[in-house]
């Protein structure tokens, strides 16, 4: 691990500095939110990524830092949004943008941060980029309206979940290293190997965080147990659990859970459950096949320190315990 | 008028065909809601104006459609977001889209179509397009949180409500022209032309607009009068009233308005007055100046069947009744 944060702790400093110039200049107005979001923090993770595989990928340009801004610009937008789905009261524990500003406000401050991000990628003059940021905006948003749909439906499959994952959360990491080869001018397998990286690295991801709200483990986190199942949101832990009912337990939990009839007690009954019969740390291995895969994408590049803390974020993500 | 209702006749078709055509294979879960949106009709005069205006900048392409498409799927993004801000609950007669399918879904299904309108304009490969939309979203929103801003502000001034209708109206009417101009391959000149035809055009329909929110001969359209005083919404046909009022009458009633107090025959009564002093054809008098700035801009162009629809337009525009 202590590649990737020494990367990270080189690189903040410039995206950081990058996002302030490409977003100084916003009206009044809409200055505000947007600092309001942009200094919430984050790991900005995204435009990392987009630096790394550009890298790894041998891109010689001096010009990606934009581009890498606009991916965090596009998460921060697909945040605001997310954040009135969810009528989320914390991000990144600072209040919600929607709740400081307004909902109409936080709409259309999302509005005006995915078109920042699609008007830096248009400066590149390579329309492959604002291709690959409109595929992920729609496969995300899709995901999100294919979640709100299955909420508080514990008949959910795992094929589901996983399409759910994938859309919600894998297809904005994948766009990060997406736009990474592009930069670098990576051909047709170049360009396909960052996307499976990106796309395994954001469903291992997901995966994870999903575990975690079942893992006795996040207690460090200070996020208190079986928040998805709370709100209606059926993980894979909870699929699990489902799976090795016995027909009629199963279908008397299903029924409180379809019901959404679930007190308190019921909650931590079914975390403590799924703990004790190890479905939280069985949930984690499945991510590892993903992490296999996302490695095996990048086994045709050649060593660079970059590709180094690509394989190293794997296993970050995979060991993660917040 | 005649020309362009003739043009629109024969051109709506195909429009229309388009916009089914790059919508048909959006998920199943997203596909509803975005028919609910195109189907609701309207007049599609934002791809009219980029067929009209491309065809008049001489372009020889037979790919104008799609772009055009992008054009109005932009405005229907837009529209989607809107509603769910403005609470409307109707749009084009029919139920408005967040009412039918909820806000988080109606917030989505904007994205989705911004995006989409954006991957259309990418297959083109002419960054300058993506550019375009970008901007037009950007300042479109933005003009949305400032009118948000100044809601039931009786003290906005002229140049604040010009800068307001310039921003949620104008840059989508704008943009559908300069599109037009990009695929013709227009000269920086005519971007420039286009650009101010299309501005130019979108503050006159604006300012028609708001005339005939007080206007009585607006009856015709079935559209209740004083509908923008009561929502807070201070438009030109009150700036000019409040301008002419006696100091100690100005305070009383902008106090009023400030307040939210104005009840239904306060209403009534601001109507009658703007009504008999003729502040809506004072207002729509106002319009006639970017009218005529919109013909100037078209001046240096070849005469063509497509010119002479673009002038009619401005016509229709400052003499419509609904």
């Amino acid at each position: 691990m202590n590649i990737l944060k020494a990367y990270m702790a080189r690189e903040l400093p410039r995206i950081n500095q990058t996002l302030y110039d490409l977003t100084k200049d916003l009206e009044p107005e809409v200055l505000p939110l947007v600092e309001h979001v942009l200094k919430a923090g984050g790991k900005r993770i995204r435009p990392i990524l987009t630096l790394l595989t550009a890298r790894a990928m041998g891109c010689t340009r001096n010009d990606v830092y934009p581009m890498a801004a606009a991916v965090e610009l596009l998460h921060s937008a697909s945040l605001l949004h997310d954040d009135i789905l969810d009528n989320a009261g914390l991000r990144r524990g600072k209040k919600a943008a929607h709740l400081v500003f307004g909902t109409s406000h936080a709409i259309l401050g999302g509005d005006i941060l995915f078109a920042l991000a699609n008007r830096i990628a248009a400066e590149y003059n390579i329309p492959a980029l604002t291709h690959c940021l409109a595929q992920a905006i729609m496969h995300t948003a899709t995901g999100e309206i294919k979640e709100i749909a299955l909420l508080r439906n514990p008949a959910i499959t795992r094929a589901q979940y996983l399409d759910i994952i994938t859309g919600k959360t894998a297809y904005l990491l994948q766009v990060a290293c997406q736009c990474g080869a592009i930069m670098a001018g990576a051909d047709a397998t170049g360009l396909e190997s960052a996307s499976r990286y990106g796309l395994n690295l954001g469903i291992a991801f997901q995966i994870v965080d999903d575990a975690l709200d079942y893992s006795s483990s996040a207690a460090v986190s200070g996020k208190p147990l079986g928040g998805d199942l709370k709100e209606g949101k059926f993980t894979l832990p909870l699929v699990l659990y489902l799976q090795q009912l016995a027909d009629e337990d199963k279908t008397r939990v299903m029924d409180k859970l379809a019901s959404n009839a679930m007190d308190a007690k019921d909650i931590a009954q079914v975390v403590g459950a799924i703990q004790s019969l190890g479905l939280d740390v069985q949930t984690r291995q499945e991510a590892g096949t993903y992490i296999t895969r996302a490695k095996a994408s990048l086994e045709h590049l050649g060593d660079t320190p970059e590709k180094n803390i690509l394989l190293s974020l794997l296993d970050f993500v995979l060991h993660r315990e917040k």
